[in-house]
């Protein structure tokens, strides 16, 4: 585990809010790649296959430079922006969810507004959600493989 | 990474078969629960969504003591065994997969026959996979969470 000072503050935001998360029962993945060139700061299984992506805002020019947000609405059933309390919430496009976070634990805000995956899409993207978490978990394991 | 040393038998075997599971594109779980009251050895996922079970049996005694083993037919799309080389192979039953390892690296014998999973029992089963890997790996990254 890296101690904090390590942490990118995206990352510092990823950490509290995987840790919120898990209060709900749902398990987080960091930079999980739902798409060839896509990769989201945050995916979230629930307990009843529920894909939710978070997306970890450190600052206004950290929001401002990112293109691909909507891109990331096809691939989970739930979409949040993550933010600390500095963050003027107020840039954040409407119909979106959000969640307060520190490094240390978060809150959801506002919910993000359900939009349930198709069945094809849900399968591949557990899928790949599974694999990127065993295959980062054996890399853990076993590093000279 | 526990040095190898520290690994009992039966998981040195584990991690050659995950090793040589890895080359055929395929992730590895050690000790996944498909069920209350089951845990197998490895639980295999393939990219096309393959679920192996592989059982890794240090010796004779180790196999005769296993009660579990065709409860867990039900929970793969095939099923092995894995042994080293010195294990009495003619004891194992027909129908099942072999599966010759050593703490670095390991060899399909014999292919277990395909006994395709419900689509129900799939959805479910990668699920827990899912779910299990991930919220190891984030023990791991976060274990003060």
């Amino acid at each position: 585990a890296l101690p904090d000072a390590r942490l990118l503050p995206g990352q510092r935001l990823a950490r509290g809010v995987a840790r919120a998360l898990m209060a709900l029962d749902f398990v987080s993945l960091e930079e999980m790649i739902p798409a060839p060139g896509l990769r989201v700061d945050l995916m979230a299984l629930g307990p009843k296959g529920e894909l939710w992506v978070i997306e970890c805002k450190s600052g206004r020019a950290d929001y401002a430079a990112d293109r691909k947000w909507q891109g990331y609405l096809d691939y989970c059933d739930r979409f949040f922006w993550a933010v600390d309390a500095d963050f003027p919430t107020a840039l954040l496009p409407e119909g979106t969810g959000l969640i307060l976070a520190d490094a240390y634990d978060a809150e959801i805000i506002r919910m993000g507004p359900e939009t349930p995956l198709a069945g094809a899409r849900r399968k591949a993207l557990t899928l790949k959600f599974s694999r990127q978490a065993a295959g980062r978990l054996q890399a853990l394991r076993d590093p000279r493989a």
